[in-house]
């Protein structure tokens, strides 16, 4: 088999940080007129702003894109989730009509949302607020046999990296991940345990909800899917496991980070997306900023095995892109503290 | 000496909670087109602003204000701050110019604010953001003297009670607290020594900054103001220990609770004014919204104590209501919630 980087030499590369960087803003923000240190992690996150744009001052964060990718998973033949694929399209049309939970984050918090169909098993009526990426309808059963190929891959990560240029192209100051896709936290599992990796039982827990039959249902389907392929390499597991989603997530993740911008991380399946956007491009981990400690199970782990601390731990686990909409804020605030804050010195000499 | 209650007859009540709101907006929270419990707090902070509005849907929290009162603190001639009383109009001279921390979150987040000058040393000139309700000049030094009368803490109380009438009146659906005072969270720690009550040792720490040497005269200083008083009546704890930006806030979440809109509780010295107001008016405790868990030694226990979940908890240690401004678009989210997103019958039938 040829090896990943072979196959993606056309994947964008992300420019290498200034080393130096990081200690001169952390010197910018020790000056500002306020005990040093006292704005906590407010003021690293200001620090990694700057080093993710490489300037000092980082640019203002204003405007945000929230890329929700939708798309739907064979293995929900299985019976994985409590919920039937259908419910994919109805969430998908909900969210063009402005009613999810999602558009009423995004309105709260002044975001832009834009649904990209990279894989629902569906069609749906041409809407402005739907972009058509369709790679296939749905990905293939993944307990039976490789959910993509490697062409459906590298298209939907192609996809991603799409997305996320256009979304920059028009203004975006930083990207977040969401996705809408029935089935999503079983191939999630599989991902995290084969790419981190962890033990297959860490990785499995009730997405949308389970009664324990229905738990158990998935935890053997997970199996067979895990028994089937030994493999390792990242390709060849997105390949083996899908889904359309997180790979096009991953892309979109690799694609702002090589323009410069922040990635907002949401929950666990995000987070999955960020673990393999991370194995294809190792240099994207200063661009992510990991939203909130979902309550699904595995995304503690995936967190403490990333090193990566969130921002929030308000007990979500739904999805679309809701965690990332509620931190927004929190890179809009940081963002300004190097441009809007005087220094300790100009208070003290009477001119601020 | 006479009750609290008969002296403060003036000071607005609470309207009583209607009980069966509550498990009305849960059910409705429980019906959205979402997993239930999926949005976690959120939804809790969704249930929690109905009941304070007394509506459901709960209103749309969109504009909010926050009140920055700025006081000084006689305590300052023991050396419990490592930072001179001038700081105190200095900060506030530059809250005034927009260009503190919390000007910066103020219009990341898009709150409004107003500083009132409830007891600066010193005197500023007329600002159209600053709010002359001087009460005096600082107050005394609490380790030799009471530091307010009682006619200076129904004085200060009445001026919070009225900022936060102004703010509704001109329009705010949520109240934040805030303040601006070198030596605040030495009166803060005698208060929440007193009021809570809990140890002294407990309740001190370093505030904006201290060396050890500098720490030691603190906690010597409010060893010395506790052994001079053994009042634990709330009244008479506000007059001997101050500070008047505390009495302030207290009088603000008063008199927006009585206004039924959220209080928005910063850290370790808006917690303690909540205390204070909590010992004043019982019945304001359910429209109290904790922001965060401040790095403040006493604040965790304060928290605790009181049984209250921050929303945040970010390392920040800073004051002027910074952590309330990083809080609010949260509950914006949450105020969204019943009006803007679907149900789950209406998403099964197609109509959303």
């Amino acid at each position: 088999m040829s090896s990943a980087s072979e196959n993606l030499a056309w994947l964008p590369v992300v420019p290498a940080l200034d080393p130096a960087l990081a200690s001169r803003l952390r010197w910018a923000v020790d000056s500002l007129a306020k005990p040093p240190g006292s704005l906590g992690r407010l003021e690293n996150l200001a620090v990694r702003l700057g080093t993710i744009a490489g300037s000092i001052p980082p640019p203002r964060i204003e405007r945000a894109t929230l890329l929700i990718f939708a798309g739907d998973h064979g293995l929900c033949e299985e019976g994985v989730s409590a919920y039937p694929s259908t419910v994919t399209a109805a969430m998908v049309r909900t969210l063009l009509a402005g009613r999810a939970s999602a558009n009423a984050l995004a309105a709260a918090v002044g975001a832009e949302t834009t649904v990209i169909d990279i894989g629902i098993a569906a069609d749906l009526p041409a809407h402005p607020g739907l972009v058509d990426a369709k790679v296939r309808r749905g990905t293939r059963n993944a307990a039976r046999q490789p959910a993509l190929t490697a062409d459906e891959v590298e298209a939907a990560l192609a996809a991603g990296v799409a997305a996320a240029g256009r979304a920059v192209d028009a203004g975006a100051d930083a990207i977040l991940l969401g996705e809408m896709g029935i089935g999503n936290t079983a191939a999630s599992a599989l991902l995290m345990h084969r790419l981190l990796p962890a033990p297959l039982a860490d990785c499995i827990g009730p997405g949308a909800g389970h009664d324990p039959e229905g738990l158990a249902r998935k935890r053997a389907a997970l199996a067979r899917a895990a028994a089937r392929t030994a493999a390792t390499e990242p390709l060849s597991v997105l390949a083996e496991f899908g889904g359309l989603e997180i790979l096009g997530m991953a892309g979109a993740a690799i694609g702002a980070a090589a323009r410069r911008r922040p990635v907002v991380v949401d929950g666990f399946i995000a987070g999955v997306a960020a673990l393999a956007a991370l194995r294809l491009r190792p240099g994207i981990g200063d661009a992510l900023v990991f939203a909130h400690r979902s309550a699904e199970t595995g995304h503690a782990l995936l967190l403490a095995e990333l090193g990566a601390e969130p921002l929030l731990d308000l007990g979500l686990r739904l999805g679309e892109g809701t965690g990332g909409l509620l931190a927004l804020p929190l890179l809009r605030a940081a963002s300004r503290l190097l441009t809007d804050v005087a220094t300790l010195d100009e208070v003290l000499a009477g001119v601020a």
